[in-house]
């Protein structure tokens, strides 16, 4: 880990995609990471990008990406993908967007994919996350596949979230009940040449509209884009800086709720390995299944049963 | 709860909804009423409907619905959504759809939310369904608002999975990679009257060309609806009960996938309520995370302590 850190710091991008392996694979060694990297980050901007599939969120991330670049900052595009283990259209995709950056060493792409149990995805991507912004990356955008509970964890160890949106689906207003409305610090309608873009503006501030007034008085903008052509990116960073610039109360409480939210993702993730590796007895799982499929044994009995031999009862 | 239980098995529509809410708001009556019940339900055949925002979710729900009524099945629907809590959706919605079937006492339409953490809402459907079939309901039509990891887990109670999607997005394949694959037993193209209709019934078929043939030899039939319109419908329902006639073996290694999430669930919950209920001092969460956050203190020790005190060190 010490000659992998060295390397990170380096900028090495061999060194930085064996430290995303090592964070999927290996959640002890992803723990020592966080642990020798965490007093060095803070000094990244991290910018979520989520919507549903269709929304052109890959294509923002690139133009985005392109602004960037212009003014010499660095670059590295985490596209977190639950997709299916049989597609491998994580890694295709990666190679196809390389190919945009090819030779630009200010440009790191690497898409994760989900491994193993819920919540573990987030996790992963916040640690890679902080790896990133540790050694030295100016900009991280942390993209999404779709938009659903898991990307709204994933989201959240993101400074300032995107949320991408195209007009002409005809049923907007059941688009933004997905739990989105929450996590949108900017609203990006993109594709926004097509028809029905102004409908949805409208539709997103009328919603926008019934949300109480809160001390963090940040109302999200709804913007515009056609980021095929680059229409309206600049906006985009404009509205992104001035998120950033809120006053320091705002972006502390913010900060608290991701460090909560990951610190609770840590405990999940242990205690779920704890019951796998250390609890569970060869076996013992299907035998309790097997005795809740016969309906000899109800769930709630079964969990019962492993979980007085995790939990400390005296605590 | 034994009187609830008796006004249930009645058929009792306000003792359902009421048992419901306990479910959503006291996961320690939720556990009783599962112990309770639990040798008697398996009788229901479970739908689940899924698939993003705008594909016709909630009509093809009610046409089913319908088909159901039509040959004297009693029907629940039961829709789970993960919106926003300003926006007061769910309870709007129930009552709106209710008026289809006023007066009808063999159609119960309940919408049950996310409340506090992730994976709470997978773990209350699945109590509510299994309530639901104890007392008596023929079927009972499981609904997500969209598609993701959530919806994923809360489908993952139904006997059959619908995967409902709608041509003319222009980017299927995306809305193919968002982990909705692997939980399609049936393929559901609605708005089929749409140009664009034959293309993406192509193109799923074509990505499901690409899975490795199994032991489960099911193949997901990819059907054509208007769902508005009644176009379909018959052929979804003849498509679910050949499903529901696949071999013993087949459906008994799905429940026992099914048994083991339900109790993982479960476990989580309870961990998840032990931190907060039991073992965390109060204030103790809101230091922890002030540490994090000034960065004297990285997340994983955070999480190391909290968990010391949780975990059985000798299991």
């Amino acid at each position: 880990v010490t000659e992998l850190v060295r390397r990170l710091r380096a900028g090495d991008h061999r060194a930085l995609a064996r430290a995303i392996s090592l964070i999927e694979d290996r959640p002890e060694a992803a723990a020592q990471l966080v642990r020798d990297l965490y007093r060095e980050a803070g000094r990244a901007r991290v910018i979520g990008v989520t919507g549903p599939p269709g929304a052109g969120k890959s294509t923002l991330a690139d133009r985005l990406t392109a602004s960037y670049r212009a003014v010499s900052r660095t670059v590295g595009i985490l596209a977190t993908d639950p997709s299916s283990p049989f597609t491998g259209g994580a890694l295709l995709g990666d190679r196809v967007r390389m190919q945009d950056h090819a030779g630009d060493t200010g440009v790191f792409i690497r898409s994760m994919a989900t491994r193993g149990h819920l919540g573990g995805l987030a996790r992963a991507s916040a640690d890679a996350v902080l790896v990133m912004d540790a050694t030295g990356w100016d900009v991280i955008i942390l993209e999404t596949v779709g938009v659903g509970q898991d990307e709204v964890e994933v989201v959240r160890a993101a400074d300032v979230s995107l949320v991408t949106l195209v007009p002409g689906s005809g049923d907007d207003v059941q688009a933004l009940k997905a739990g989105i409305m929450e996590i949108a610090d900017i609203f990006v309608v993109n594709k926004a040449d097509r028809e029905g873009a102004d409908r949805l503006v409208a539709t997103i501030e009328s919603v926008l509209g019934l949300a109480p007034e809160t001390a963090d008085a940040w109302r999200p903008p709804v913007l515009q884009t056609v980021a095929t052509e680059g229409t309206g990116i600049d906006t985009v960073i404009a509205s992104i800086d001035r998120f950033m610039e809120r006053p320091a109360a705002r972006r502390v409480a913010r900060a608290r709720e991701r460090a909560e939210a990951r610190v609770r993702e840590i405990l999940d993730d242990r205690f779920r390995r704890r019951i796998d590796e250390h609890v569970l007895e060869p076996g013992e799982m299907a035998q309790l299944v097997d005795a809740v499929v016969s309906r000899d044994l109800d769930p709630y009995t079964a969990a019962d049963r492993i979980l007085s031999r995790v939990i400390e009862e005296g605590a």
